[in-house]
C-alpha cells in the first residue's frame, strides 16, 4: 500500500509496524473487547492520520521510524476511539464497508470499547516526552469540543460559515495538525520547521474534512463504505448545504424535511442531492477544500526539500481526490 | 470536611487544592461541555480516592502536598468518566442527590462529556513521572475491563463467588489501589512500603465496592441518592445475591423476575429485598467487606507510625461504616 503511488516515502513495512502497534495496544484478556476493538481497528481504513506522523517525521530530517511509529499508533487510536462512540451517537451502522460496534454489539458494549480505546492511548504515553503528550492532550480536547459543538449544532440551518469551519478545525484539522507536529518535534526539528508542519497538517486537515462532508452528498455508497447522505439525515452542517441553503429559499425545505419511512426518507435524499447539485454546491465546497490544500503545501516551503516533503505535497492533492 | 472525625490528616485547605484543580481541569470554551462537566464535578461525592492519595503521599514522608494534589485531580476525572459512562449505560436518572448528565442532557451529550472528562486526565501527564502515568494507566485499563466484564455477566445468576472478586478488583479496587501506589511513588517512598500501599488500597477497594453493593440492597434512597435495588433491578450481582441464590431455590426466581409496570417493580424489590434479608445475605457480605478491611489495616504495618497513617487506618472502619 503506497499513499500516492510508487513513489511514497512511507513503505508497507513500516505501515506494518502501526499495524502492529495497533494490534497490540488493543490486547485485552476480555476476550470481547479485544474482539470488538479488533473488528473496527483491523477493518482498515486510510491511516491517513499515521502516514502524515510518519512523513512528518521523515520530512523533518528524523532518521529512524520506529521513534515515530508510537506516536502514529497514538494518533490512531485516538481517531479510532471517537469513530466508535461517533457511530453510537449518529446511530450509524456501516463503516468501513462493515457493520459499526454498535451495530454488531449493541451500544453500551460500543461505549465501553471506545472508553477502553482512548484509554489504551494512555499506555504509550509513559514512553514520551512532555511535550508530546501535550500535544495529543490539546487534540484530544480540541477532538471532543468540536463533536460536542457540531451535536449542539445539529440541524441549525442559519450557521454560519465561519462556524463550520470552526467545528472542522475543531474535530478534524486539530489532529492532523497535532500529527504533523509529533512528527517534527519527535524529529528533533527547529521551530520555524514545526511550525511550518503543524499549518501544513491544519490545513490538510481541513480540506479533507471539507471534502469528507461533500462525498457524503455526492458519492457513492460502495465507494463510502456507507449510505449516502447519512450527514444530510442527521442534520450535519456541511459547506455544501450552507451554501446552498443561502442560495435557494426553498432548500431549508428540501434539505431538512424528510418525511416518515424508509420510502420517503430515500426519495427525499434524491430531491436534496438534486437540488444541491443544481446550486452547484457541492463546486463550491470543492473549491473551498483545494484553497485548504494549496495554502497546505505552500507552508511546506519552509522544510529543506526531500522525498518526504514531496509525499505530503501529494498527500494535499490526494485528499481531494479520493473517493472514500 | 474530614475523612474520619476531628484527628484527619486531610485538611479542608488541601481538599480544595484538589476542588480547584478539578474545576480547572474540565473548563472549557464549549459552555454546554462545561456545565455538564462541572454539574457532576460539583454535586460533591466523597472524594474518597483523592483523599487515599493525599493520605498515602503523606503517610509514605511526603513533605509538599502540592506534589499529590494533580495525581488526586486525575484519579477523581478518572472516576467521574466512568460514572458519566456507567449512568448512560444504567439508564440511571439520579446521582448524588441529582439528575444525571444523561436524565438532564440525553445520552449524546453525556457520552461526549465523559470522553471529555476521560480526556482531561491526558492533560495532566505532561508534569508526570513515567512511572506515574504507568501507574494511571493500569488503572484505566482494569477499570473498562472490568465494566466490560460486568456488562457482559448481567443477569448472570450462576456466577460463581470468584467472578464477582475479580470485576470489584477490575472496576474498583485496582484504582484505589493505584490511588495508594501514586501516593507513595510521589513522596519517593521504598518499594516495600509502595508495595504495602497498593495491598492497602486493593483492599480498601474491595471492602468499598463490597460495602456499597450490599447497600444497593439495603439502604434507604434518602442516603444512597439514588432508588434502592437498582443494580438488582439491573441485573448486577453483589456478594449477597449470589450468597440468597446458593442458599435458597426460589431466590433466583424472586430476584431476577419482576413483572412489567412500575407497581410490579416496586412489589418484587420489596420481595427480593425481605428475601435478601431473610437469608442473612446482607450480613455474609459485609462480614466479607470487613475481612477485606482488615486486611488492609494488616498492611500498613510496614510503615513507619505517623498520623498520616493513623488516618488510612480509620478510612478502612469508615468505608464499612458510611450511609452512601
Amino acid at each position: 500500500m503506497t499513499v500516492a503511488g510508487g513513489r511514497s516515502m512511507v513503505t508497507d513495512q513500516e505501515l506494518e509496524l502501526v499495524e502492529e502497534g495497533l494490534k497490540k495496544a488493543v490486547a485485552s484478556d476480555v476476550r470481547r473487547l479485544a474482539e470488538a476493538s479488533q473488528h473496527i481497528i483491523c477493518a482498515g481504513g486510510k491511516r491517513i492520520r499515521p502516514k502524515v506522523v510518519l512523513l512528518s517525521y521523515k520530512a523533518a530530517g528524523g532518521k529512524d521510524i520506529r521513534q515515530a511509529v508510537p506516536l502514529a499508533v497514538a494518533v490512531e487510536l485516538l481517531h479510532t476511539a471517537s469513530l466508535i462512540h461517533d457511530d453510537i451517537n449518529d446511530h450509524s451502522s456501516m463503516r468501513r464497508g462493515q457493520a459499526t460496534v454498535n451495530a454488531r454489539w449493541g451500544d453500551s458494549l460500543a461505549l465501553l470499547t471506545g472508553d477502553f480505546v482512548f484509554i489504551k492511548l494512555l499506555g504509550l504515553m509513559p514512553a514520551l516526552d512532555p511535550r508530546l503528550i501535550q500535544v495529543l492532550a490539546g487534540a484530544c480536547r480540541d477532538l471532543v469540543e468540536g463533536e460536542v459543538l457540531q451535536f449542539l449544532s445539529l440541524g441549525d440551518t442559519r450557521m454560519d460559515q465561519e462556524t463550520y469551519l470552526t467545528i472542522v478545525r475543531k474535530k478534524t484539522a486539530s489532529l492532523f495538525s497535532a500529527c504533523a507536529e509529533l512528527g517534527g518535534v519527535r524529529a528533533g526539528a527547529g521551530e520555524r520547521e514545526v511550525a511550518a508542519l503543524k499549518e501544513y497538517g491544519l490545513n490538510l486537515g481541513m480540506a479533507f474534512q471539507i471534502r469528507d462532508d461533500t462525498l457524503d452528498l455526492v458519492g457513492h455508497r460502495e465507494e463510502l463504505g456507507k449510505p449516502v447522505g447519512s450527514d444530510l439525515e442527521q442534520g450535519k452542517m456541511s459547506l455544501a448545504t450552507l451554501f446552498a441553503l443561502r442560495s435557494s429559499d426553498r432548500a431549508g425545505e428540501v434539505l431538512f424535511a424528510s418525511g416518515p419511512g424508509r420510502r420517503a426518507r430515500a426519495r427525499h435524499a434524491a430531491q436534496a442531492i438534486e437540488l444541491l447539485r443544481d446550486s452547484r454546491a457541492p463546486e463550491y465546497a470543492m473549491q473551498k477544500a483545494k484553497e485548504y490544500s494549496e495554502k497546505g503545501k505552500e507552508a511546506l516551503s519552509v522544510l529543506a526539500g526531500s522525498e518526504a516533503r514531496a509525499a505530503l505535497f501529494r498527500l494535499a492533492d490526494v485528499v481531494l481526490a479520493r473517493d472514500r
